[in-house]
């Protein structure tokens, strides 16, 4: 089937919405609170609240014990704004000042002389092989626990130009109540993320709640070596170990954690193999994928929304094909978020 | 230094003993009872009372956040019995029969013919590759959930020959005792191995209570894809990923947990890097060795025995210096453990 566009679009979205009251109010907190006021009442809600309540009733045919409540997010554009540039790749260009201050040799060579000329359209067409230049000389050679330090400083002032806000502000207020909601339910909640693993961890226990051991990401080899005082290290080497994206994720998912997850949230393709893993589980299980369809909060992109694919995750009509075709949920920004941000 | 052999090497071990009951003392818990009863008093299990009371008593200076409380803990040789062979390797041999019967044209092929010679001394005599097409033989090609439950019903019924017991019956239980008091006191623990890392996660929630997401091994690549039904799999390639002995157990470490044990305990070589690595972070560490230095109860190997090494876990010359010059405690076996099984 098609994605459909503009009315049917929003009666399919919207519509589901008015449905499913009854089911979303069962499966509130006992005192009668709302875990997730930053949602509207909809099929995305109550699918959570329904899961929820099914794997944690020990009357329930789907009681899960709580060992195995295994929870996985994606980041970049399902907990945070990844538009217009996924925050890692800011980081990336910007440290290209610093290697270049201790190298002065690179400011006139290719690709250090376009990032530094500061020219976006230039910069947005060096080839594949440049990123990985730029990758190698900003992100490795240096200890893991000198990359930790200057990236928790660095998030810790950077803000995205258009709320001029730092980045970890822009985190979605609905998905921290999910996982508030999850972990207040037993669940392990996990960062499964195509960003840069060590990257992700300098923030997310402050951001997310999430601690190191919990955050699973794209990952560079490293190598165990000793510094000039004869101090144990761990450098980070430009060399791939895990690309945690597509298939990689149930892989690193196996690899770090060892079960399947019971509910899994992405906003991509990149995590489409994530989401069928989580789904394909025995007993109750949820798939969901937030939809970027409101321009006016956030932003709207991607062929389901009529605009041209951008250089950052898509939401294609296959992966929406797949999700209605499986029982996965799409979480519309626009219809089943109250409020983004929790500064709105 | 030399490693000391006859009496002087009793006073070393066995001299420590004597020493700190006080400092073990105080770090009872507060009801007064062991939390370590199957240790004798003296120097290790000082170190570990201390290490715990140091870093959990809030008015302490070397106090730790209780998610920063990492544990890591070798398997073979540091919490079961890994003479005359390694667990796994007997379920890799053993296995070569399943696969024999599944394939029977391997039957008169090397390494396989050999193997199903029963040839002890043939089979340990086997070369490097040969026991890598073996083990891509016996432990690859299958799902990750067949192979976990292939390993779980393995488990269940291997014996080991010299006690006629269940080999997850012949865990140390004074280690037993060290990873409940460190969990009763907010330390995650985890298992660093050498082995196979599904292979133990297999049993280490029932054998260790520890969970899946907390062991850490040697691990093949995955590959996700489709069963014939179409639903996901991910299948075991003959490929190592990560090499989880040597330098690998920190890297390994970074890589699965991001955060620094605080306490390690290994047996050989190959846990040096990973004690060394322990050791060395900022406050109160402690690094420990078991040292297998009791034929009666258990086994007495290495050089360090006075012994001719063996194809398994070396507990070198080397290693004992650079224990005694870096604060790493020895575990002796023979002085430190009152009991070695919990069946004794």
């Amino acid at each position: 089937m098609q994605f459909p566009s503009g009315p049917t679009r929003r009666v399919v979205l919207g519509g589901l919405a008015a449905l499913p009251l009854l089911r979303a109010a069962r499966a509130q907190t006992p005192a009668g609170s709302d875990p997730l006021p930053s949602w509207n009442q909809g099929a995305a809600k109550a699918a959570i609240l329904d899961l929820v309540r099914a794997t944690t009733d020990p009357a329930s045919p789907n009681f899960i014990a709580p060992e195995a409540r295994i929870a996985t997010f994606d980041q970049d554009g399902t907990t945070w704004v990844e538009h217009p540039i996924y925050t890692q790749v800011v980081y990336c260009l910007e440290r290209v000042t610093a290697v270049v201050e201790a190298k002065p040799e690179l400011k006139n060579v290719e690709p250090f002389k376009t990032v530094l000329s500061g020219n976006r359209a230039a910069i947005e067409e060096l080839p594949q092989k440049d990123l990985l230049t730029l990758v190698a000389a900003t992100l490795t050679g240096m200890s893991v626990d000198q990359f930790q330090a200057e990236a928790e400083k660095w998030i810790a002032r950077a803000k995205h130009p258009r709320w001029d806000r730092l980045y970890t502000e822009l985190t979605y207020q609905p998905m921290l109540e999910v996982m508030h909601y999850l972990r207040a339910n037993g669940y392990k909640t996990y960062i499964v993320t195509g960003g840069g693993q060590d990257f992700v961890r300098s923030y997310a226990e402050r951001v997310y709640g999430i601690p190191p051991e919990q955050v699973i990401g794209t990952a560079l080899s490293l190598t165990y070596g000793y510094d000039k005082d004869g101090k144990p290290m761990l450098t980070r080497e430009p060399k791939l170990l895990l690309n945690d994206n597509f298939a990689g994720k149930p892989e690193s998912i196996h690899l770090e954690i060892g079960r399947r997850p019971i509910i899994a949230f992405g906003n991509s393709t990149g995590d489409r193999q994530m989401l069928e893993y989580a789904k394909a589980g025995a007993g109750a299980r949820a798939a969901l994928l937030v939809l970027h369809d409101d321009a006016t909060r956030e932003y709207a992109y991607g062929p389901t929304q009529g605009l041209p694919d951008t250089k950052v995750g898509t939401f294609t009509q296959e992966l929406f094909d797949e999700a209605t075709s499986n029982g996965w949920l799409v979480i519309s920004m626009k219809s089943d978020w109250k409020k983004i941000f929790s500064f709105e």
